[in-house]
């Protein structure tokens, strides 16, 4: 029966699905390109505007200075002037340390806390974020640059890769933004960035062991058990003093910082606690000539603002092309952390921020950078939850750090010269450790199994194969889990709710009641390619179970089977063959095929490919209520089909 | 208001969103390994059986031969004789012809029609494939291994090469039968398969030009350009004597094509056309001694069965890479052909293929081939038709043609020796002019433009570039289309259905009324990492959105956000997080988020992470109406809140 041609019941309830009208190509093309580059619609201010109006939402829009500087008020001075001496403080000991980190002179730890900033200062569109180098981004540089380029013995090659690497970075970031590309930086999810950072942080905490143990000679690789080979067999070179010394001042860090976290009044207790450490081993290095007796420290440094850096970019073919993928590969990891501690404080305080406009602020930022002789900036997350606690209220506060870091340059760096490499190992030790967040780890594992996998798998690519493996293999594991949702959809059998006239899922709702007769799946995804051949063998086993079932228990034999594309978004031509094919299978075996609730895109495409006209526009329901009844009716007025009991043999032959 | 506590309301029809009991750890993953490698349950047949009848069901699931033999009919025999004779006249003059388009000796088709077919007919689970060799599997193994080694030069380990990836193309098509891994077959659709077969018949008939015009001269490269370049470049080359008689071949074997599918019971005549055309071709050299003028012929063919070629295969490293490369790409692409063809007759006659046991199969008779001097072979489209249409039963047509084969193998192997390459081009360009689907890729640009852009770029990839480029841009454009899907998922607006308790699209359902006071949404795909922030974006676009309509119309304003859940089948801790910040910024405007029916899946995540909690439970509905109906309860007890316009400033800040 079913396939055959039955007047359509008399139903008064019954509504029919709609097909939408057809759209012209253009027409949907144009929308589906503005969802994908606009979702935002950044254009909507622009409506509706004089031109003189539109030009200075246009400037407003490219620098927030011109939005909030003429609002800005004494009271938010007081706030910022605060917030941006505590951050320089903090800013001068990272920078030098992290520039070490990154085999570069450690002067520009301090060029890049000057410029950078400015820039940022009046086209960023975060108040909260502290521009400065990171520690990954740092290390990445190095290990990356490093394959092509001994920094010992090349270093001007080095730093100049290193700058021009800085440039690619910055033309990528400004480029994604200016392209509406953004949304490539939330390929790395939360679960991706745990990992990969705790990887990150383990690797350079690993690498600070050389200047904590006082070893002159080090393993170039970045690996853990590279690391600890090159530890243990050097164990007759360990220096106890450059140890000790080591030790003491991660303790004094650490407990700092566990006092600030408990007493969030006193967080410049922490911040001040870098400087602090800094100033006492210079004194201590001084006083004790410690220099002379195996402590290795920064040495000179040259006075001095910025130099220009834009006749030292290298774009000759042999090392250019390392210098792209450094580029590239670091710009993307400084985008993601800048823009998810942007969008972390700006949530906070509750304004937003337009994730491709900050890729255009970071991206200028680190252009101009590259030529005045920065590296890599972005917006770190410890410098910027300083900042915040210190209660910044604009980016003015960026601009109070770079004076302060330029009146550094101009008259204070001798001071340096005594500061030990084993305290920077310490601060660098100490910052890292917070980023080892173990407790993101749990929650994931306790919430979602498979980011945790994707987590782990980040943290174990890094911290035994390199910072790029440990990322791509992330990515790739993270893209597996949406391409296994799409290739694996979930079918549910639904069931009456009862007193209801609502069908879901019996395994989640146990009391839905079975319908007699009536096979009732649920689709939970797109049928596309890469799903038709799993959901029409899955969707075959439903039907022989259940007429095993019905076999086993001699109920009403099956008659129709309805499925519920509410979930179904998407089908492309693959799954619209799939359907034919299916809904043949389905006849053969005696049984009717209802669709409930196809979507508007699924009816457009099922009405072009007459598939539609081939079941019959009746067999279309609005509600599965209604098919349900619909079937019900008909079940009622027929017996069922003697042909019934033969096509199951057909089915097993 | 909203996020105050406000008494649960008093309902009777209001059902609850059950939370599924936890499961633990490794049944769900018992279960989601059950669902991604063995979802058709092939164990489903062993329960409850004994031991011998299990070994039975075994060797007859590995062997289908014991399942159909014992059944054989003298009936069945008739009809797979003759169907077996018809295709060994198609097999024999197409293998000739494939093995010269594989630069392989041309008694190499002919040893490919013997084995091959004998393992499959005892293996495979198809009634209608006819197995051989395939012209896109011999093209892309010519142009992969004349990358590293010259036809010309090395004839021999040219050949050895071959069987190596011959055998490499076995072991790997059976390994993914035997792990299960069939499914990536899938990710090949049929958008691609259309646009990639086009490409490779168009570069098949180019290089056809080569034996048309009698050339001697002719590019290695197969891309349209190199071979333009190098057909135009040698005008004066060009043989008319050549390019007359491969005209008249064309078009003679057209014509007879043209009849049979016109009247399919006429299918022989364009069968036997090829075996026509070899005949006539020769007897016309012979006659002519066209041979000494320019006509090529294929000269002597060596008599006798296939020598073993075990020792043959090259395990040595500088060749061994290529070998496995070849073997990977064409090994996929000819289980991809083969298990098409399976499937579609299948489904003509109803009954099912096993695509796992299918890939057995093939790999087998390809390990056993590369053992007996035989090369790729798989069951190409245009023997399996006319196996069918000659009304073939069972695979023992290919037992029949397998010994066709045989006799012409000991006997007849002399009289191809006057053939000119010219009839085996005609051959070649009238099967593949078959394989150019302009009609399906106007059908795919009718129903879906996404799946003709994959046809088309697979098109061009291979016609401009090569056949694996092809390959590689159509499968990342169909992956592409499945990332888009997941990253910029769509999100509708419901309204009511007049004279309905159901909420559907209000673009879809334009008669659907708005409700005032309550924005209702739905989101059309799971809620990953890759679009949590766009999702957060364009939900608050459509609050924007509302807001600015209600402040037009003066109509009541916002309370409510409803999101149906409906059709989100998961979420991860991306997600969580996303619809945690999404739920304080609509508390923060004054808003109440409300969620209807969340799956299990979903519902268990949220659970974990205390997100329900936070919400309250009370705030998730089974049903949109039932969302709705308590919504419009408490705005009817409550007056609007004065916080509700503060909060939109705070908004604009």
């Amino acid at each position: 029966m079913g396939n055959t041609d039955y007047a359509y019941p008399n139903v008064d309830c019954v509504h029919r699905v709609a097909i939408p009208p057809p759209q012209p190509f253009f027409k949907s093309l144009k929308y589906s390109l503005k969802e994908t580059f606009f979702p935002d619609d950044p254009f909507r201010k622009f409506k509706n505007q004089t031109p003189s109006k539109r030009f200075v939402l246009g400037l407003q829009y490219f620098f927030p200075i011109f939005e909030w500087a003429p609002k800005y008020t004494l009271h938010f001075f007081k706030s910022d002037f605060i917030a941006g001496i505590t951050i320089a403080s903090l800013a001068i000991p990272q920078g030098i340390s992290y520039a070490k980190l990154a085999n570069l002179p450690p002067i520009l730890g301090l060029y890049s806390s000057f410029i950078p900033p400015l820039i940022y200062a009046m086209m960023g569109s975060s108040r909260d974020l502290a521009v400065g180098t990171v520690a990954v981004g740092s290390l990445l540089m190095a290990s990356m640059l490093g394959r092509v380029v001994n920094f010992n013995d090349n270093p001007n090659l080095f730093l100049h890769l290193a700058f021009t690497a800085t440039f690619f970075a910055g033309v990528f970031q400004a480029s994604l933004g200016l392209f509406r590309l953004g949304f490539i930086v939330d390929f790395l999810s939360h679960a991706t960035i745990v990992g990969f950072m705790g990887g990150a942080a383990t690797v350079v905490c690993l690498q600070q062991l050389k200047s904590i143990l006082g070893l002159d000679h080090f393993t170039h690789h970045a690996d853990l058990i590279s690391v600890m080979r090159s530890v243990f067999t050097q164990t007759h070179q360990w220096r106890w003093e450059s140890a000790v010394l080591g030790c003491c001042f991660i303790f004094f860090l650490l407990v700092t910082r566990y006092f600030s976290k408990k007493q969030p009044k006193f967080f410049w207790v922490s911040a001040m606690a870098p400087l602090t450490s800094v100033i006492l081993g210079s004194l201590l290095v001084y006083l004790t000539h410690a220099e002379k007796h195996g402590v290795q420290v920064i040495g000179q440094l040259k006075k001095g603002l910025n130099p220009p850096s834009m006749m030292d970019l290298v774009f000759v073919s042999p090392y250019m092309g390392t210098a792209i993928k450094t580029g590239l590969i670091t710009g993307i990891i400084a985008l993601a952390e800048g823009i998810a501690v942007g969008r972390s404080f700006a949530m906070f305080k509750n304004y937003h921020i337009d994730g491709n406009k900050e890729m255009i602020a970071i991206g200028t930022m680190n252009i101009f950078g590259s030529f005045t002789s920065c590296y890599l900036t972005t917006g770190p997350f410890s410098r910027s939850a300083v900042n915040y606690n210190a209660g910044c209220k604009t980016a003015a506060s960026n601009i109070v750090m770079s004076i302060a870091v330029m009146l550094t340059l101009l008259f204070l760096t001798p001071l340096f010269h005594f500061t030990p490499l084993v305290v920077l190992s310490a601060i660098i030790v100490s910052a890292m450790l917070g980023l080892i967040d173990y407790q993101a780890a749990i929650h994931l594992w306790k919430i979602d199994k498979f980011d945790f996998f994707v987590c782990f798998s980040a943290y174990v690519g890094v911290v035994f194969g390199s910072v790029e493996i440990g990322l791509v293999i992330a990515v790739a594991v993270s893209l597996l889990r949406v391409l296994l949702f799409i290739a694996r959809p979930r079918t549910f059998l639904l069931g009456n709710i009862p007193n209801s006239a609502a069908y879901r899922n019996v395994e989640q709702y146990p009391n839905a009641n079975h319908v007699p007769g009536i096979l009732i799946l649920e689709i939970d995804a797109p049928i596309y390619f890469a799903n038709a051949s799993y959901l029409r063998e899955r969707i075959t086993r439903w039907i022989d179970e259940e007429e095993d079932r019905i076999k086993a228990t001699g109920q009403t034999s099956l008659q129709y089977v309805i499925m519920d594309m509410t979930a179904v978004g998407n089908i492309d031509t693959s799954g619209i063959s799939m359907l034919e094919e299916f809904k043949k299978t389905v006849e053969r075996r005696g049984l009717q095929l209802v669709l409930v609730n196809p979507g508007s895109e699924v009816m457009k495409k099922l009405n072009k490919s007459k598939f539609i006209d081939e079941l019959g526009h009746k067999w279309i329901y609005l509600t599965v209520e209604e098919a349900v009844g619909a079937c019900n009716i008909m079940l009622q007025s027929y017996k069922p089909n003697p042909l019934k009991d033969e096509s199951e043999g057909w089915n097993n032959a």
